[in-house]
């Protein structure tokens, strides 16, 4: 008995000892690795510090704590188009043999030709007449079973990498490192909810219900008695630009107080963190990488687009309030998990980027 | 050096040992003392045994425990009539003032001449005149100011407590329970979710960003340069019947495991989540309880109601389905948190109730 109660405690014991040890080596390590030092990095550091030290004047309580983070351009690339748009195209061509009415019909007749100038032209409602028929009139169950096995296989064009091995890793290191200091992290993207949530968890550590997108109305049905979930082809919320902080005000309830986005898509998300009274941190990605990413604006200089714009208007706005703007080039010592490998000349195959993360 | 090391051990044994002692002695409390024992409480805790207990074919990991809560007649009375009606009613009296024309204009007339009956017959589209005159036009840090200030003072006619002291004394165990054992507990209600979030956290423990009920249109707004989110007279959605599972789907995009109602507006959320493939609990409060609450169905002959009805279609299925019906007589020891304090003849303010309770 004796012997037994002295065992126990003896576990315990070392149990407590290695706690307090790898808690120590933690503190010790730098939390953001992928980050150049410099002024971006030590306000983001600077930021939690002195919101999580309970004796700082701007101390947040652990359930203030909200973080919402853009998606496209800012956890991963948006170029050379929105993932989800290549996810429709590629849909639509694997679903054509059903549809031959698509050969004479635009802007199905563009995809299946491969013809970008003619898909562009079709503007806006060409792009959602195919995201209306890649994305609706199944159940949310089959949607979720299609966007699930396509991120197993489809590939970036340009990286040729999956697109789930994408996220980039500062981006990851500071979601770890602002969960790891009590904040909740949400993806507030534009971009279609469900079409997000089967690999958030995965690649971002971010569960289905902390993922805020945009959303084609949903109906409940009994088919054969048994309840499904059916994709309408009609749009219920557009959560970019105004839209963002309305979203966040929805599924949240609270105002965040870090905000980080890439594009005049998040202007107001960021507008409506900087309003309020607690200390808040504001972000946004200015793609001047060329060599190791994009390199797009039309903010300083840099080449104009129509995907992810980053506006000089919002660049002015961002130095006015001194949001911070994160050079892709100056401070990210790496953007990808497989660039540092292969800096080294070491093979990586990328096999087991897509796998949880946390 | 020696003993300060030693100093070190010491306390960390200590506290290890308390933790013992202190799990030990939870494990030995009934987690539910306000529940009978009977069927229904063996049925809760053998499904928490079995969903939790790693070595069980039922095992549910902790990410898939959710748990959905109606409100409304599941976790505090809607008896005599929906609280968020009662508060819609007191700010029409509060705001008659700068309303000359509601003296002669319908449905404000007959509320302000507390003429029910007139009301009543003014039906949906009467409450939406009501419900829209005092819940919109004002941006959401107003409307969120004006509900915390009515719930501090504001009083159920009958029970002559504030409403945030009648939540039900066995709900809130039971939520405090499945949260103790890895299940993330919701609200999804057919009630306003701007109306719930300021009261949800102290009374259910529950944060704001668990919370789901139906909303209004929220629009952003710069007003001299500062970000407002301001609430406009239209409905955006309805979060009842149908509305439940595709809210449930919305906010939290994973099925629930436990789904908790009272009335045919709840019965899509409980198929929803009884045609998951998961182990699951199904219940629904019946309340025939007529001393210590109300009684009403009209399942089962009790009297028939138009508020949060629970018909005997649904009780059939129930049945049928093994959905479990709670009984408030004959399954809850006590009802509200006053009860066995009253009944010992202790003097009860009350005061203490709207706090947070975990």
């Amino acid at each position: 008995m004796r012997a037994y109660r002295h065992s126990v405690l003896l576990s315990l014991l070392m149990a407590s000892t290695t706690l307090i040890l790898s808690n120590t080596l933690l503190a010790a390590a730098d939390p953001l690795p992928s980050w150049n030092e410099g002024p971006t990095k030590q306000a983001i550091t600077a930021f939690v510090n002195r919101t999580t030290n309970q004796s700082s004047p701007d101390f947040i309580p652990q359930e203030h704590r909200i973080a919402t983070f853009d998606n496209d351009g800012t956890l991963w690339p948006s170029h050379p188009m929105y993932t989800q748009l290549a996810f429709a195209i590629e849909r639509i061509k694997a679903m054509a043999p059903q549809h031959p009415e698509w050969k004479t019909k635009q802007p199905f007749k563009a995809v299946l030709e491969n013809d970008m100038d003619t898909l562009a032209s079709s503007g806006e409602e060409g792009v959602a007449q195919l995201v209306m028929a890649s994305h609706a009139g199944m159940s949310t169950a089959e949607f979720e079973a299609i966007v699930t096995e396509w991120f197993k296989t489809a590939q970036h064009p340009h990286f040729k990498k999956r697109y789930t091995q994408l996220a980039y890793q500062p981006m990851i290191e500071l979601l770890k490192y602002l969960r790891h200091n009590g904040f909740k992290t949400y993806i507030v993207s534009g971009g279609g909810i469900e079409f997000m949530r089967p690999m958030t968890q995965a690649v971002y550590g971010i569960p289905p219900e902390q993922v805020i997108g945009s959303s084609i109305e949903i109906k409940y049905e009994l088919q054969q008695g048994k309840p499904v979930l059916m994709r309408q082809a009609k749009i219920d919320f557009i959560s970019d630009k105004a839209g963002k902080p309305v979203a966040i005000n929805r599924f949240i309830g609270k105002r965040p107080v870090v905000a980080i986005g890439n594009s005049d898509g998040d202007r107001q998300m960021l507008e409506w963190t900087d309003a309020g009274s607690k200390s808040s941190l504001k972000m946004l990605v200015l793609h001047d990488d060329a060599k190791r990413e994009y390199a797009y604006g039309p903010a300083e200089g840099l080449p104009d687009t129509k995907v992810g714009a980053f506006s000089e208007s919002l660049y002015k706005t961002a130095k006015k309030r001194n949001w911070i703007v994160i050079s892709m080039k100056r401070d990210w010592k790496r953007i990808f998990s497989f660039d540092s490998a292969e800096q080294l000349g070491t093979q990586n195959t990328g096999a087991k980027t897509f796998s949880t993360n946390e």
